[in-house]
Formats: structure tokens, sequence, C-alpha cells
């Protein structure tokens, strides 16, 4: 197993491939948890690639698939509309003993196109984690710390990559759960998706008059809006199957408020309402009995 | 005028009707800003008003509209149904110098009501601000700083009634805008009424087996559908046209998502991403220049 020789440290070396603020806050936060000897970042342009070296979010950094031959692990962190073409890229120049992961919000795709060639080498990892800011300036060392992240073996994946893997996450502060990638997928639909499509479409509506009148209900119900349209548009056509069918079910919610105020009938509606109220309620707990974050 | 002989004092009496959490927010503030006098609640349950008179809230409290006769302002914070009927019960008892105003989410058809019997003595406010909490031990004396009150005049309110009612929200810590009444529906059937029912919906899809997955952006996104489901199916109900009106171009958004999806239509999911980056703009430019609360 490719571990490091001292059991304090995980990994002998980590690469980070995009290093974003996703990939850069991963970065920080292996360095500053000593979860590798050394944290290694391939991206496209070498002068930004530096610039992260200086900012102490790299040990070092390269444009060159090939300096990452014999590194422990690799987690690719490009669009999910990329990841399994850099991920077959990548593993043409390191050799077998190199396990890969990724961050995509999305697995179904990924998990398939890499099932056959790389089972014993890539298993799927999607921490639920991010924030609307771009840019490895904005890199966060605890912006995994507390926060879910869903690893997706499928049939093939040998154990000992799950394992590997899970133990990474754990050292970043996440808590791991394990889920198949198209049950992955049809949650997140419900649970990030569909509420990020939900969120756009209502601060779609506003207009500059009815704009200085929105307070605080809108602005947290349409906070997520803000997000990169080119990260969401990925997104949503990589799990389009599951989203297509999730939004269908909110129009339908949605219809039933508007047939219950058309008729009048003040008892759907409260009902309608209450079914809310219990959802919100079944996250709270979950939330807070997750997480040690404020909910 | 019926105004303080203090020139640093706004009012002589102010009275609250419905002492709960944001009725019980009011007094408060008032009491600390020294803006009237003396602070009267009026309610139904004489302990649980007592109770709020030993927390410091009010001055006094009844359950007698007749002894709330001779006070300078009355602000009504019923729930929005009972609104009118109040006013209406209320104004019977005090003298026609006594000035009455509201809390109510809905304007239009408060005001509408109290037009003809009340246009010299009744203006709408809305004052946009409020909690998830329920009850006046939830009451805070900085609920409404830097919050946005609307204040809905009709063609025949007389200005020295809108002038003291606006001066009296603007020393609460307030801005204040004035809009007719229906506008201030429709407006809000946007901003906030809408939202609110988008985030019911949503919260209402969550399941057990999805609750552990969902994350900051499902917290936020359904945040409000917390809110009492008897207060919501009255205000929807208030403003249903509007609502109504405010569904459809919702689910006419989201159906266009769905189609762009359906079509792997790429331009066109980027762009309705987009309408939602920019409305999402919209806001934060015109919530960050109105308010010194952090966005």
């Amino acid at each position: 197993m490719p571990l490091s020789s001292s059991p304090s440290v995980l990994l002998d070396s980590l690469a980070i491939v995009g290093v974003g603020m996703m990939g850069g806050s991963l970065a920080l936060a292996a360095r500053q948890r000593g979860i590798a000897r050394q944290v290694i970042g391939l991206g496209r342009d070498q002068q930004r690639l530096d610039q992260a070296v200086a900012l102490g979010i790299l040990d070092a950094a390269t444009t060159m698939p090939n300096a990452l031959r014999g590194v422990t692990l690799i987690v690719v962190c490009t669009p999910v509309d990329r990841i399994a073409d850099d991920v077959l890229r990548i593993a043409e120049h390191v050799g077998p003993e190199t396990l890969i992961t990724d961050i995509g919000s999305v697995k179904g795709n990924i998990c398939e196109q890499l099932r056959v060639p790389l089972h014993d080498q890539f298993i799927g990892s999607h921490p639920v984690a991010g924030s609307e800011l771009a840019g490895f300036e904005h890199s966060r060392p605890d912006l995994y710390v507390d926060r879910l992240c869903v690893v997706t073996p499928t049939d093939s994946t040998p154990a000992r990559l799950a394992t590997l893997v899970e133990q990474f996450w754990r050292e970043l502060g996440m808590r791991v759960r394990e889920l198949n990638p198209d049950e992955h997928d049809r949650i997140l639909a419900l649970t990030s998706h569909v509420p990020h499509v939900a969120a756009a479409a209502l601060a779609a509506l506003l207009t500059p008059t009815s704009a200085p009148f929105a307070a605080t209900g809108f602005r947290d119900t349409t906070r997520v809006a803000r997000g990169e349209a080119n990260l969401w548009t990925a997104i949503l056509e990589d799990n389009a199957g599951h989203v297509i069918e999730e939004i269908q079910r909110l129009t339908i919610q949605l219809d039933a408020f508007r047939n219950a105020l058309q008729q009048h009938d003040t008892a759907t509606l409260r009902q309608l309402l209450q079914a809310g109220c219990f959802g919100r309620q079944l996250f709270e707990t979950n939330f807070a009995n997750s997480s040690s974050e404020e909910a």
C-alpha cells in the first residue's frame, strides 16, 4: 500500500489537479494538517501556479502530467464535465500504484466512464462543501471541516482504495458516507442541484423596481444563484435525468399551491405549508446532529 | 397634532395590539429609544401580558380596548387576516384623534376595507423584518433597525398622518418608502411571498433518506419554510392574486430549465443560470446600498 513510511503522515505525496478555490482549499488544508509530505499542484498556467506556491497553498507546481509519476494520491478538482477525461489523461502518465479520486458534484457519468479502465485506481468522491467564490485566492483551509464527503465506490472498487480515500477525507475533518454513484446523483439532485435551479429561477424574476424591497428572506432563498453559470451548466447537464425529475416534482408542489389559492382551499394551503415546515425540521435535525456548525 | 409636548419624545403614548414576537420587539425598541412616554399592550390573555410587563417589554397591559382611549398611536400587530377587523373594533373605543397603523405583510385588502371608514385615522405599514420565532419571549429591540418599512397611503390619506407614522418608523431605525397598497402587494409577492412558497415546496420534497446529504445550499434556500403555517396561510390567501401570478412566472422559469435540459440546449441553460446570477447581483447591490448589515 503506497502509504507514507511515517505512521503519522497518511500520504507521501498528494497532487491536486486544477488549483481553483476548491483545489486550493484542499491543498492548504492538507498542508496545514500534515496529511501529506508534499502537496503538488497540476494546472495549465505556470504563472498562476507559481502564485499559489508563493501563497503557501502548494509545495510545488507543474503543468506537466508526467511530473506526477509516483505520487501517492491525486485529487482531480477540475470542472465536472472535464473530470473523466482529465483522470484518463493523467492515468497514462502515472504508474498503476497511484490512486486517483475527484471532487465532482455529479458522480454517475464519471464513475461509469472510469469503472472499466481504472476500476482499481479510481474512486469517486464528492466533498459537499463550497462557496460562490472562484480562484485559489479564496482558498480556505477550513472549507471541508465538519462537512460531509460522499464516496462512491462501484461493485468493482477494491476495498483498500475506498479505505485510503475515506481516511484522507476524514483527516481533513470531514464525515464520510458511501453511496453508489447513481444514488448519489438522485439524492443530490434534490438536496443541491434543484435548490440551485429554484434559486436561479427566483432571482431571475427580480426587477430594478422590486429589488429595493427584497429583504433577508429573498437574500437567503437566492444566495446560491450567485454561483458560476458555466460550472452549474456542467453540473445540471451531467445530472440531467435526475434534475429533470426533481424539477417536475417541484413544479407539481408549486401547482398545488397555486390551485389551493385559486380554489380558496385554506385547508390544503395550510397542509402544503406544514409539509414545508416538516421538511425543514427534518433538515434541521439532521444538520444539527451531523455538524458542529451553527444552523 | 397629538404629538408629545416634549420635543424629544415623539409620542405621548403608544399602544401595541397583539404582543407577539413582532409586537413585543416593537414595544421593546420604542421603550429603549424613548419614542413614547408610555407603551401599552393590548392582548387577549392578561397573564401572558403581565409576563411581558414583567420582562420590561411593556409599561402596562390590558385586555380592554377602551383602555386605549386617548392613546397617540396604535400599532396593530395581529395576524394579517384579523387586522382590518381589529382596527375597526379598536377605532370604536378610541377618539378620532388617535392614529392607527399596522404591520401586516399584505396591504391591499386591509387598506381597502379601512379607506372609507377610517381614511383620516388609519394608514397601512409593513416593516419588512421578522424571524421564524414566535412569542414575545423572542422579542429583539434591534429587529427593525436598518430594515425597510413600506408605508402605504391611499389617495385619501391626510399628509399629517403619513408624516407622523413615517417619523415613528424612522425613530425605530428603519428606512421608509411609500407605495400604494396594490403596488406593495405585487412587489412583495415576488420578493417575499413566492420565495416562501418556493422554500416550502422544496423543503417538502426532503425525505429521511436524502436529509443527511442536505448541506448549506439547502439550508439557506429553505430557511424561511420554518415560518408558522397559519400565519403564512393568511398572508398567501390575502395576496392570492399576485402570488398566483408570480408562482406562474416561477414555474415558467422552471419549465424553461427543464426544457433546456431535455433538449441538451447548453446555451439556453447557461442563459437561464446567468439570468439568475444577474438577478442575484441586482439584489446584492440594492441590499448592500440600503443596509449596514452584512449580506
